[in-house]
């Protein structure tokens, strides 16, 4: 999977790996304009909390880059209005806002130097926070793998793999690294209605590593918690509150039900980019409404009648008390309090 | 929905509304050969446990209705074979068997009598299997209705609606009743992965008779509990144990689970030749698996990898400790218990 990059920066342009085509057709994306970065993050050609975070920083960089170096003003005004062109893009996802204000701050500190200096420590300001999210990754992966027994099978939802991040993946990377302990885990993935991430993505990117995945959905999740498939459940995160809340892809609230009246772990794992210090609970985070036809449509095929009224929640919210443990770059929290997370908030 | 029906006979052949088209297509087949009664239950053109009882019992005609009438040997072997072959189609709902069961005796009893007759009585017995599911299925609504609330929002999965049975539905045969009631009634309807019959039937038929509904993804039916958006679950059922256990549409014990944490009440609406008084427990019934590729293919569409393992249950059991209600043609069994369910089996 090194080579199919979610994101990349290459030779003044943004190369995005257009999700929305896998896994019939893999379609690189070459993008000179910030607003194709900001169509790209809307239409879920680039999807995933840290994924999306690195191409809104590198989107940053793509609206200064050409920018005369002679005008301060036009340099400042620019940069500030992609900043918010990108902010306005999704609302759940933390790891969007957390690094537009990276961004934001880095471009602060370095306005008193010639302007080809700023773009340059703003381009490897997004570079850092690439490389950063990949080796954010490999400690997820390398703490959290302790909570996989040495053979299991994972049941996971959506993507939380290396097309979500820089590389490696968040639950993913558990997979990954326990595997590269030498551990046998087998993978069961939720084909995610209504966009599909599971069916298209996951299992795609797993079969690319030749881990062993079964592809079911999502109305067989209980059943096959039932028959005793499934060892433990692994899912991402697009933010966290305080209290250990996680809003999650669509779908997740209702497992960590079912993880629960199954005796099955329910982990979570996120970078601390996914963190969000300023909510105090899952109620305060925005949860995306999409439209309808994301329901009503899949591709071209019309599979329900064109006017029937959706409800379409992009994502939705876990308590905590439903999660058995939460794992960063900086650890593993087990039944997560604010208590808890706050140690790594500091 | 009235001239809607799943399953009618019209002069000597079977009409059947192909369920696999809707709502794009509204295609009526006419049938005359058993065997394409046979392969459209096994590709559910024809779906549902009552309905595939009905177009099974009419199938047997079929498989008579242009025999020599001097030749007794033959006729009872082609209806037998025809019999035999209608039975191996689907596994899991106990109506198929039921009705096969009725056809074989009714011809056995009438076997004496000139072919003709037998044929005509046999013909009689598929219609009265037909007009019976009919006067079932408006018990069962005049007397579920009474379990929802004046103003209530119905959750319901699949299609246990008129075009799963002779006419006006088990789970939506309670939602008309209660409206003809002049009950305020509103319905949440699941799409129902993999075969979609929540978005392309379920909606359909619900417009069709103006009722409010609204459609969602299978991810999204606990978020839309959690926010308050549900009173009440409603679900057919495909067999019964003894116990109370049921087999339903892959998803629905995930929802009885869902249900419970959400304190909603759970409720299965069946007429009675869904029980199964030889199964002690729903661990008996068995659970049919179709092909990886209705998960791997949405109609031409392929949505995963081709060659992705599937696991792909087409039913799942619901414990009779998740049902807050059993309501069928005989009245409501509350909390359902062998002892309770024993008056209506005797």
């Amino acid at each position: 999977m090194d080579d199919l990059q979610a994101v990349s920066w290459l030779n003044g342009k943004v190369r995005l790996l257009d999700q929305t085509k896998l896994p019939e057709e893999l379609v690189l994306l070459e993008i000179s304009d910030h607003r194709h970065i900001v169509a790209a993050i809307k239409n879920l050609a680039v999807r995933g909390a840290p994924a999306i975070g690195i191409a809104a920083a590198f989107g940053v960089v793509l609206a200064v880059w050409q920018a005369d170096e002679s005008d301060r003003t036009d340099f400042l005004r620019n940069a500030n209005r992609a900043i918010d062109e990108l902010k306005a893009t999704r609302p759940t996802a933390k790891n969007l806002f957390w690094a537009l204000e990276k961004m934001r701050h880095v471009m602060s500190k370095n306005l008193n130097r010639p302007l080809r200096q700023v773009k340059e420590a703003m381009l490897n300001e997004a570079r850092a926070i690439l490389q950063d999210d990949i080796d954010r990754c490999r400690k997820i992966g390398e703490i959290g793998q302790e909570l996989l027994p040495i053979r299991c099978t994972v049941l996971t939802h959506c993507n939380a793999g290396a097309l979500a991040t820089g590389g490696h993946g968040t639950a993913l990377g558990i997979v990954r690294s326990a595997i590269a302990k030498g551990k046998k885990v087998r993978v069961f993935v939720d084909e995610t209605r209504p966009l599909l991430q599971g069916a298209r993505l996951t299992t795609f990117e797993l079969a690319e590593d030749n881990i062993d995945v079964t592809l079911i959905t999502d109305t067989a999740a209980a059943w096959a918690m039932k028959r005793g498939f499934i060892d433990v459940v692994v899912v991402g995160a697009d933010r966290i509150a305080r209290n250990g809340d996680v809003a999650n892809k669509i779908g997740t609230y209702g497992l960590s039900i079912l993880a629960k009246e199954h005796k099955i772990p329910f982990v979570v794992a996120a970078p601390l980019s996914s963190f969000d210090p300023d909510l105090a609970t899952g109620a305060d985070i925005p949860i995306e409404e999409r439209d309808g036809d994301e329901v009503r449509r899949i591709g071209s095929l019309q599979i329900a009648p064109e006017d029937v009224p959706v409800f379409n929640p992009a994502f939705d919210v876990t308590p905590h008390n439903l999660i058995s443990a939460i794992v960063c770059e900086k650890g593993i929290a087990r039944f997560p309090t604010e208590e808890k997370l706050a140690q790594w908030l500091k």
